[in-house]
């Protein structure tokens, strides 16, 4: 083997390094995600250039450098790749506690409504807050969710819902690639999330707006076009017209599908080559098969179902159909404010009849099927260095100890957070007793 | 007003001050529970001397002395009672990790009891741990606990089920009254756990053992006596004649009640005057109404629902029948592994129909007096200086705003963790611009 490049980076003394990457590769893995037992892992520059056991590193060429690398001890703990949330609205003003409180109280979401909540007190917070307002703002988001384990995470538009706002929120997320210290975002244009009041009485010019004007507008800035194809929002017709129109424009496809009502949303990604079909509570045998011949990853929510004392969807169906599945938090205002995607693997193993590998497959290598991303979501020579650092020995506790953050650092692009302290040489890297 | 006494702590600023004993204290409040805006809050020693608006502050007199206050601005955050879990068994080693995820990988519970799982594991775990590995594991615990705004802790026995762990258990539960920078733990005798397995042939023998051996050497160490009362563990005639010599020994009494089964555990409560009656899940109408007019308190417990997928309790149906409910932890290693109390108000409000003001009171109020504790759960001159500290602007985020740890520190008997920062005078306690 010839030697390697030097190393930016090296963790050392890992109980349990989680590759994601097992012999069994099938949606319905309950077996091997790939564990190597007292593991070490090199990286250089945002990549990985070398994993396996401990005992291997001291056998591998480095070519030489003047700068040392940055040394990390694992403490022979758990690393696994760094958790992606692919479904989050990130970026929004003002928060929904008030409601969320009146509705766990006994009122109805009618009532809410009169009240001025809802979505639309989120998209009127929104629109009236400034640009830099909401960088802040999803910038502590950004924080907690890296605090948590999270070093990829989606971020749609949607609570803007006129020219102006929703071009400012897209910004928003695709200002955060210049911030590499935070989670990676992949920024999705959901202008139709749901019609504005201002369009309720031609609901048909929102559609050619979000379709003719600002689907080419903001081609190349958002990665994916998104729809919600509900009874309230969007039909299955609008849903097909937009999401033609932002394929040909080169966007990737997702789809709100299935969430409140049968829509059709999940059979209408599959014919249209979607990425991931996102909810899916209420979808049918049928739709499950449709999506799993057309490899469309089905992204989960549990945090909605928490939120909104609703039945949690049963993940076991869809693997049981041959469906990939995610687990994303859902992050919004008003059903689901929670930045923990350890929180989404409990729920997906407590209540969605999940088991733990399928479960941190869901918040991985499936999680980065459901972005199209092949470069991370599990671990190996050439990929990105992005990582959890759990301080947990063994990783059956993922799930088992719920409630708290088991998270103590990330890597993500190869660089540590919080940051490794410096050392001086090269040399602390032999390994050590254990 | 005379002169208070010179303070040794100030905490101003602060946004929210809930001193949960608001002018509705029947135990179906769903109103106030006692806020103060832009509050402060005045200790010396261990209790609170003063508590009010902040624009009162600068008109209290507070005698002098040489050594200032420490000084904590609360930044015009929340300010609540410290959170009071009444019901955990702290102190045990071992854990069931790999139990837990083969269940959610569908495997029955005679098949994990058959590998040597389930509570017998814990126990063998538990005697063959040393005295100072049991106060380090529970240390550990503690310091998560607090950390997530916890304050007072129940701590039972149960898990050593013979006469030298059992004190072993209880004697690490009372060591921690020597460290005051960690909750107050309050010691439970749980010997009437489940019959150990030596004791099969002759459960009678065990009963006589609890009874009439260890429930009088133990009298004055542990504060209160609990039974299992459950078929899988100790019928009703087992729990009155444990608890009633309990009683007379000088015990607090509380039961595992109706948890699995209707076991007729909450009337004994309430026959018996038991302090709390905890779990209640299977609970009829007229075991609530006993509980309600003997007063006793009722522990609801959901994060047992969330790890074995079992229904949550109906906290509703409690405080309909006039029944006070107090949400714990049950932090143990087989059916909850969580030591983050505002996971269960999370829980109580999106799944259980508590609203906020009952959530909270249910954690503090209600929970002290399901320990007996008149000292603490509420905020007034001349209780426990105990309280959490929260990053939030508005109570409301609490329980919307979930997964997550939204407390930043505690303070225990007057003492702020983590430590507030040095100040050299007085002075920066006058109100300072928000």
């Amino acid at each position: 083997m010839p030697a390697l490049p030097p190393p930016t980076l090296v963790i050392r003394n890992i109980g349990e390094l989680l590759t994601m990457n097992g012999e069994r590769t099938i949606p319905s893995a309950t077996g091997s995600v790939g564990i190597i037992s007292e593991a070490a892992l090199v990286a250089r520059g945002e990549r990985i250039i070398w994993l396996g056991p401990m005992a291997q590193l001291d056998e591998i060429a480095f070519e030489s450098s003047e700068t040392p690398p940055q040394i990390i001890d694992a403490g022979g703990k758990v690393v696994t790749p760094g958790l992606i949330d692919a479904h989050t609205h990130l970026v929004f003003a003002g928060d929904r506690a008030g409601e969320f409180q009146q509705r766990h109280a006994g009122a109805s979401y009618e009532e809410i409504q009169a009240r001025g909540g809802g979505i639309a007190s989120t998209m009127r917070a929104t629109r009236a807050a400034s640009y830099g307002e909401l960088v802040a703002l999803a910038r502590e988001r950004l924080r907690s969710m890296r605090a948590h384990g999270t070093t990829t995470v989606e971020a749609k538009t949607g609570y803007g819902l006129d020219r102006e706002s929703e071009e400012r929120l897209l910004t928003v997320a695709v200002h955060f690639a210049a911030e590499t210290d935070l989670p990676q975002v992949v920024p999705t244009f959901l202008g139709a999330h749901v019609v504005p009041p201002e369009f309720r009485a031609d609901r048909a010019a929102y559609v050619r707006a979000v379709r003719d004007e600002w689907l080419p507008a903001f081609a190349g800035r958002a990665a994916f076009c998104d729809v919600f194809c509900e009874r309230s929002a969007f039909s299955l017709d609008e849903t097909r017209s937009i999401l033609s129109t932002a394929r040909r424009l080169g966007y990737h496809l997702k789809l709100h599908a299935e969430q409140l009502s049968r829509s059709g949303g999940a059979a209408l990604a599959a014919e249209l080559g979607a990425t991931s079909a996102d909810h899916l509570d209420c979808a049918g045998d049928a739709d499950l098969d449709h999506l799993a011949a057309a490899g469309v990853v089905g992204v989960l929510l549990p945090g909605c179902s928490l939120t909104l004392n609703t039945p949690y969807p049963d993940a076991r169906r869809l693997i049981a159909h041959g469906v990939r599945v995610a687990l994303a938090t859902d992050f919004n205002p008003g059903t689901c404010y929670c930045e923990n995607l350890q929180m989404m693997v409990a729920l997906g193993i407590a209540h969605m009849g999940l088991t733990l590998p399928e479960a941190l497959l869901a918040v991985t290598r499936h999680a980065a099927a459901a972005l199209a991303l092949a470069d991370r979501g599990t671990l190996a020579p050439g990929l990105r260095c992005d990582l959890a650092l759990w301080d947990i020995p063994r990783h059956d506790a993922i799930g088992y100890h719920f409630g708290v953050n088991l998270v103590t650092g990330v890597v993500i692009g190869g660089r540590p957070h919080p940051p490794a302290p410096p050392v001086s040489s090269w040399e602390p890297c032999a390994p050590s007793s254990r």
